[in-house]
C-alpha cells in the first residue's frame, strides 16, 4: 500500500510503497483511513523535535489524527465489526494499568502513538486495536472529522472540565480562536451555559468565534486584560482555557482570572511564572490538559453527529501531502488540512 | 481595658488601655479572649509589610488568632450564647455575596480581618460577629486551641482537599514539617488513608513527624526527590502539599509528582515557575490555597475534641507580649506561642 | 394596603385591609410585590392540608411566589437598594447554621416561609429579608418571573442535578410535562447536551415540549417505557426526573432507568416502592429534590436574562384573586396564574 | 484436578475429577486457587435461586470469592507474572464497552461471573483473565483475604461512597454488625472521620463492633430510632449503611435519616417502600450498592496490607466442603468460611 513516510530529519516525506498492516494480536483493528489530519506537530516531527522522546526507528509513517472504516479484526474484538464507520482515538492503551482502569487512558502506563511512535495514517492503512477505534454515527463522514482526534479532542477536553466548574452567568474566557479554539467555543456552548469570551490578535478569527458561538469576542490589542474585567465588574473571569500559552498569554490570563478562579493551561511555549503567594492569596488553580480519553472522543461524536460541533476542512489526495504539509507551514490552510487516501 | 497595640511600623507594639468593644450592630459578638495565637504575621505587620495593603488606621489591637469566650451578644444572634467557648474564624463576612452563599467565606467580597485591618485579639474584649464564632467542645480550651484558627485552618483546608483526591495506597508529600506541616500530617491521617511522607530539611522535626503519624520521614540533604521517586517506583507522588513554597522548594515538589498528580500551594515565597509543556503532557495542576472556611473551622474543631488533632503551645501572660514576639522572632518557641490575657 | 388572606380552611379567601409591613430588623427588606404567582399549593392551603404541619395562626396572608421592587430596606442590607428589581426566594433564612454555611439554605434549621407560615404575597407588599432577594436583569419584568420562585426553582434544581451526571448523548426522561416539566426542558437544554425525552399523557403537552426544546416526545399511551427502550437500545436512560409521582409514574420511570441511572424524585403523591434487591442488583439511585438554593435561584434568573427559560403566564389583577382561584382549580389557566396587585 | 461442583439443585455439591483449566485466550490467566470463601449464595445457588436467572449448564464448579497464586498466564498479560498472588475480582469484564471505560467495570455488558454463571474456585485451579487480577502484599495469604473478593468488595464500595459524602463529625448509620457490617466499619474509620453507630439485634456483635472501631454500638432492642436521634440532637444521621434491607430495617433506617441524608441500600430482602412526599420534603437520597470495581479492590488490598482491615476466617481442606456448608447453613461459622484445596 501506499504510505507517506518520514525518512529523515531535516529532509522531506517521501510517499513509498509498504506492506498493509496485517492482525496480529487478537485485539487488533485494521482501518481503512478515509481521512488524516495534518497537524503542526508533524512539521516539528520532521524538524527533529520529537526524535529523542520517542526514539521512532525511521523509516515510519507519520499521521495522528485518523478516522476510516474497520477493515479486519482480530478475534476478540467485540465493539467494532468490518465495514465500521470509526474514528480513532490517538493513543493505543492497555487497558490493565490502574489509569486504564480509571478511564484515565492518556495516563496509561504501556501506550503506543500511531503516528508518532508508530506507524499512523498517512497510508490506505493502518494498525491499531480495539480500544481505540470510536464508532461514529452514519451521518458523518472520516474526512470530515479525523482532526478531532486529537486537536478537538484536547479542546473537549479542557472544556468539558470548564463546564464541570461553571455556572450559568460565569465567564469563560478562551485565549486564541484557532483550531482549538473553535472547537472549544462550540463544545462549551453545548454543554453548559457558561458565557464564552473569546480573546484573539486576529480580529477576523474573533469575527469568526463569535458567529460560531463565543458570547464575546476581544481583540488583543494591549487592552483585552482591561476589557475582560470590564466585563466583569472588575472581578474577572471564573475560568480562562489557554489555547495560546505563549508570548505573554498566561501573564495575561492570570491577570483575566477571578478569586477562586480556574486557569485552564492546554496551549504550551512559555512558562507560568506566578509568585506563589498571588496564588495563595487570590486561592486560584492551575489545571493541565492533555489530549481527552476515549470516553470524551465517543462524547465528541456525539457532539458531532448532533451538528453541534463542526470543523472546516480542506481536502488534498494523499499524494500531495507535499502541498498540504508547505500550505500548512506558509498559513495558507483555513481550517484543517486532511489527506485522503 | 489592656490591649496590645501597633503605634507605627518599625516600632514596637505598645500595652495599652483602651474602651472595651461594645455590641453595636445585632449580629456583633464580643468574646472575652482566652487565647491569642502569636504568629509570623504579626512580626510582618510590624516591618509595615501589610501596611499600604490593608490601610488600617494606627493604633489598632493585633492579633488574629483568637479564641476565648462569649461576652454578649447582639439581637439577632441565635448560634451562641453569653459563656460559650469558642474559636473565632479569622473573617467577618457578610453572608450576603454569593461566594458567602456557596459557603466560600474566604472570598466574601465584603469582609474584616480583625487583628490585620480592625482591632484583633491581643486584648482582653474582642468584637466579631457571630458568622465567625465556632463553638468548641467543652473537653477543649480556648487557649490550646486558639491558633488552629488561622494556621491550623490553612492546613485543614490544603489537607481536606487532598483528602478529596486520594485513595488508600496514594501518597501524598507534605514538604516542611513545622507548625502547618504538623497539623496537615494530623488532618490527613485523620481523614484518609493516604500514605503521608514528610520532606523538611530538619532531622528533628522529621522525627518529630514519624511520631506525629507522619508513615515516612525524608530529610531533604539533597536527594529528596530521588527518596520520593525511589518511594513511589519512579512515578511521583499524587500529592503534594508545599508548605514552603520558598528557597526551592517548588521546583524539588514538581519532580516530585506523579503523573496527573496535584500540588497544592500552601508556603509563598517564590514563584511557581514551570513550562507549559511539562503541565500540559504530565497533566499536572496547581491548586491554591488559602485559610479555610466556616464549616473547615467547625470540622477542624471536631478533630480537636477528638483528640486527633493537636498543637504543642508556649503561654505567656498579655503583658510578655514583647517576650513571646521576640522568641517567636529568635526561633526559640516550641510549638505555637499563645498570649493569655 | 390591600391582602388577600386566609380567613379559615375550606372557605374562600378575603380580599382585606392591613397595615404595611415595616421595616423591624436590620436585614429586612420591605418588597412592593409585581407579581404573585398562584399555585396548586394554595389550594391545598385553604383545603387544611397545611393548617397542622405549620400551625399559622389566622388570618393571614397567602402567595409564596413572589416578585417585585425593593421598596424599603434594614440599616444592615448591603446586596439590594430601593428600587432594585428582585425576585423573592420562597425561603427566610438564618445564615448562620450549618445547611446555609454550606449554600444548603433549602436545609436551614430556622427558616420562615412566607405565604406558607407567614405573611405572603398576594398583598401590595412584603416583609422578607436580605438573604432572600435576588436581584433580576433590567429586561426582565416582576410580573414575568414570579412563578420562577418556586415551581420553577424546584424544576431548576432537579435539572441541574441530572446536568451534573449526564454527558453528550446521555438520555434524561422527563415525566411530566407540565409547568415544572416546561421549565425543566428548558433548563436542561441549556445547561447540559443531555437527550431529553419527554412523557407525558397529553399530546398537546407533548407536542409543547417537543416545541420548547424536548427532543422526542412520547404520549404515555400505555407503551412509554417499551418506548424509551426501544429509542435506548433496550438499555434504559441514565436519568429519569419525575415531575409527577403518582398514578403509577414511579414504577414505570424505574423501569424506564438503565443500570446506575439516577431517579430523580420531584412530583408526589405515591410511594417509592421497589424491591431492594432490584435496587443493589443494577445499583440505581433515588434522588430527592426540594425547591433550589438562593444561588439556584441567581443562575435561574440568568437563563431568564439570556431568554433561554421562560414561562407562559396569564395575568390577573389583584382584586381577580377568586378568579384566578377558580380558573387554576378548573383547569382553566395556560402556563401560570399571575396576580398584579 | 479435584473440584466442587453443583450437579443438580436441591441436591448435594460433589467433589469429583475435572480437567485442570488452560489458557485459552492471550489475556487468560490460570490461578491456583489458596482459598475460595464459602458464601450464603452457595446456599442460594444450590436451591436454585439463581438457575434461571443464569442459565448456567450443569454441572459446574462452584465457588466466587477467589484467591490464589497465578499458575499461567496468555502472550498478552502483562500486569501479573507466574507465581504472583492475587485476589480476584468477581467479574470477568471485557474492558470495551462504555462503563469498563469509565471503570465501573460491575456495570460491563459483557461480563462472566466464575462460580455463578461459569467455573469458579471450589477447585484447584481456576480459569479467568488478566483483568480479573489484582496483585497482593507479601504480608497477605490467599486464605486470609480471599473472603474479601466479594462480601468485601461490597462494603468496601459502599463504605467509600459514603465517605465521599461525609465530613469529620458527621454519623455514618451501619445497620448490621455481620460479615459485611465488619469490613464497612473498618474501611469507614480507615479512610474518613465520619463517627461510625453500628446497630444489630445482637448484644455480642455490637459489642465485637465497637472492639474493632466502631464509635458506638447500639443494641436493635426496639428504640433503636429513638437511640439514633438522640445521639445526634434529634435531626437524625448523614448517612446511614444498611446492610441488612429485611425485616423492617428500611423503614427503621431511614427513621434514622437526616435531612440531606444519604441512605447506602446494600443488604436486600424487602422492599424500599417510602412516601414521595416525605423523599422530598427532606430530600434525601438512596444509593444502590453492587460489589465495587477493580480498583476499589486494589484500595481494599492496599487497606488489608497496611493491617487496617481484617476479617476472622475459618478454614476448611477442600474435601470437608460439606462441612463448610452445613456449618454456615446453622450459623456455626465465626467469620468465613474458606476452603483451602
Amino acid at each position: 500500500m501506499r504510505a507517506v513516510q518520514v525518512v529523515g530529519y531535516h529532509t522531506k516525506l517521501q510517499l513509498t510503497d509498504v506492506p498493509e498492516p496485517a492482525v496480529q494480536g487478537p485485539l487488533d483493528v485494521i482501518v481503512r483511513i478515509g481521512g488524516a489530519g495534518v497537524c503542526r506537530t508533524d512539521l516539528h516531527i520532521l524538524e527533529g523535535q520529537w526524535a529523542e522522546k520517542t526514539g521512532v526507528a525511521l523509516p515510519y509513517t507519520i499521521g495522528h489524527e485518523n478516522a476510516g472504516w474497520v477493515h479486519a479484526i482480530g478475534d476478540a474484538v467485540t465493539n467494532v465489526k468490518v465495514g465500521d464507520k470509526v474514528i480513532l482515538h490517538p493513543l493505543i492503551t492497555c487497558g490493565l494499568c490502574r489509569a486504564c482502569r480509571f478511564g484515565d487512558d492518556v495516563h496509561c502506563e504501556n501506550s503506543q502513538f500511531p503516528g508518532i511512535d508508530t506507524d499512523g495514517g498517512y497510508a490506505e492503512y493502518l494498525r491499531t486495536t480495539a480500544r481505540s477505534v470510536v464508532r461514529i454515527d452514519d451521518n458523518l463522514e472520516p474526512a470530515d472529522v479525523a482532526a478531532l482526534a486529537d486537536a478537538g479532542l484536547t479542546a473537549y477536553h479542557a472544556a468539558a472540565k470548564a463546564a464541570r466548574t461553571t455556572r450559568p452567568g460565569d465567564i469563560c474566557v478562551m485565549i486564541g480562536a484557532g483550531g482549538l479554539g473553535h472547537i472549544g467555543i462550540q463544545v462549551l456552548k453545548a454543554i453548559s451555559a457558561a458565557t464564552v469570551v473569546v480573546v484573539d490578535r486576529n480580529p477576523a478569527a474573533v469575527r469568526l468565534a463569535v458567529e460560531i458561538g463565543a458570547d464575546h469576542g476581544i481583540v488583543a490589542d494591549g487592552t483585552q486584560v482591561e476589557d475582560v474585567l470590564e466585563l466583569t465588574d472588575g472581578k474577572g473571569a471564573e475560568a480562562v482555557i489557554d489555547f495560546v500559552g505563549e508570548g505573554g498569554a498566561t501573564a495575561e490570563g492570570v491577570a483575566m482570572l477571578r478569586r477562586a478562579g480556574n486557569y485552564y493551561v492546554v496551549g504550551y511555549g512559555e512558562n507560568i511564572d506566578v509568585p506563589t503567594i498571588d496564588i495563595i492569596s487570590t486561592e486560584i488553580n492551575f489545571i493541565g490538559n492533555l489530549v481527552g480519553s476515549y470516553n470524551d472522543l465517543q462524547e465528541l461524536m456525539v457532539l458531532a453527529a448532533q451538528g453541534k460541533v463542526s470543523l472546516h476542512t480542506s481536502k488534498y489526495p494523499l499524494a500531495d501531502f507535499q502541498q498540504a504539509i508547505d500550505d500548512l507551514d506558509a498559513g495558507r490552510v483555513r481550517g484543517r488540512a486532511i489527506l485522503i487516501p
